[in-house]
């Protein structure tokens, strides 16, 4: 499983205010922290500084970069801080995210030419945010093919289905997982990834739902995610799925996380 | 989900003990409250009294039915005493269970006509347990074929792939999760229903691996499950499984269990 950690993001209360006094070594144990617990990707989100995110977003690529071995996830509205992101790290990153929708696309397509970073494709397109597996998949293809012209390979394309609340219709589930299989199947070779505050949305014990429908996901094929990784009951989901799903030889990761405490039975 | 109650068996110490001191008020609590947890079926299997089944059967047939307004599963090594147990039942039972071992088919085939009963099909024959998702879902066709030849509908059929052990080899999970899925799109009609002993043998944090299975099982189309409906993470698993899963109109089954303490987040 790629775990993409999604804590270093301004929207979160702690991050705006290390950030606000420039606590470095605050933000710098946050990565360290994720890297510690299995991501293989640091999100740097700080797209709720509207006015300063340019400068913001610099100053924390560089500290978090230089606190982890793992490459980071630039996440930005905004191509232009993408840009000077991706001209200002050491290690490939991904870029989060590029879409169908005409603008979006156009803004970030330049970036990825040359192929020097992998990318997460939302299946949304200037219609929005399709709730029929047949769409998603079909924006998926079409988000391919495209990407694929400008260079990359499909292991360097991480699909996101968007997921829609399941308060709104029972049947959101369903179509984000059957889309998950059929991406995994019909685009052989790509990643899936997803963020999971949406399937949860207007229920009771959020955090239980988004955690069991991240197994429901990887049993349909899901290998990436945009999670906390320092929730360890999610953590402990996945790597027992992992586990159950024939990805951990001699189920040696899930025995040693268990004996090391890192997973919460 | 179709849960089957798997509590009142006497390879349990409290249900043993119980039998001996024919502690009727006790078996009974154990059959309400797996009912009163959700359980559609209660199995009844006292296989491990050799000498004496035939009589403790009948005994234990006769008062959980009087204690609860769910149907039996009647469980035996026994075709005699799965015959003695169907003449005694009020409600039309599950039959635990028949193979396609032609001895094990031979005997429990004739119980089976009239259309009395439903049955539990497990996916082995004379050469043994299969391991690969192709020769379980081959036995799988072959035993609704008889049964169906016997007059049973599919809808009263619940096949079990025989899950093997994680431990032994990782592929294990993946194979019995590619025949659930076979089997209810190829056999469309029939339940698929499974124990979770074996799955998790042999390794740390079973119960972990057993829950978190299930929730893949489900989501491979699972809709059946032999358990302790009195586990709560088990069963917070299933009906969180069930909503996102679509099984859950207007998500008020999760909504209610959680409001009423049934679950545990």
């Amino acid at each position: 499983m790629i775990v993409i950690g999604e804590r270093i993001n301004t929207s979160r209360k702690p991050i705006h205010e290390a950030l606000e006094k420039r606590d470095k070594a605050f933000l710098q144990e946050e990565a360290r922290k994720q890297e510690a617990a299995g991501a293989a990707y640091i999100d740097v989100n700080c797209g709720s500084r509207l006015n300063t995110e340019y400068d913001d977003f610099l100053w924390l690529v560089e500290l978090v970069q230089e606190a982890v071995s793992v490459p980071l996830s630039l996440d930005s509205p905004s191509a232009k801080v993408l840009e000077a992101g991706l001209a200002n790290v050491d290690k490939r990153p991904l870029i989060n995210s590029i879409t169908l929708e005409k603008e979006r696309f156009d803004e970030v397509a330049p970036i990825l030419e040359g192929n020097r970073a992998d990318i997460i494709a939302l299946c949304m397109d200037d219609s929005g945010i399709p709730n029929a597996t047949e769409k998603i998949v079909e924006n998926a293809a079409a988000l391919v093919e495209r990407l694929e012209g400008l260079g990359l390979e499909r292991s360097g394309i991480f699909v996101d289905p968007l997921i829609q609340p399941l308060s709104v219709d029972t049947e959101n589930g369903n179509t984000a997982l059957k889309a998950i299989e059929r991406i995994m199947t019909d685009l052989a070779g790509v990643h899936t990834t997803c963020g999971l505050s949406n399937v949860s949305y207007g229920l009771p014990e959020r955090f239980l739902v988004n955690r069991t429908f991240i197994v429901c996901a990887m049993a349909s094929g899901l290998d990436s995610a945009i999670i906390d990784p320092l929730d360890k009951k999610m953590m402990t989901n996945i790597l027992t799925a992992e586990m159950i799903l024939g990805r951990d030889e001699y189920c040696s990761e899930f025995i040693d996380a268990m004996r090391e405490g890192r997973l919460t039975p």
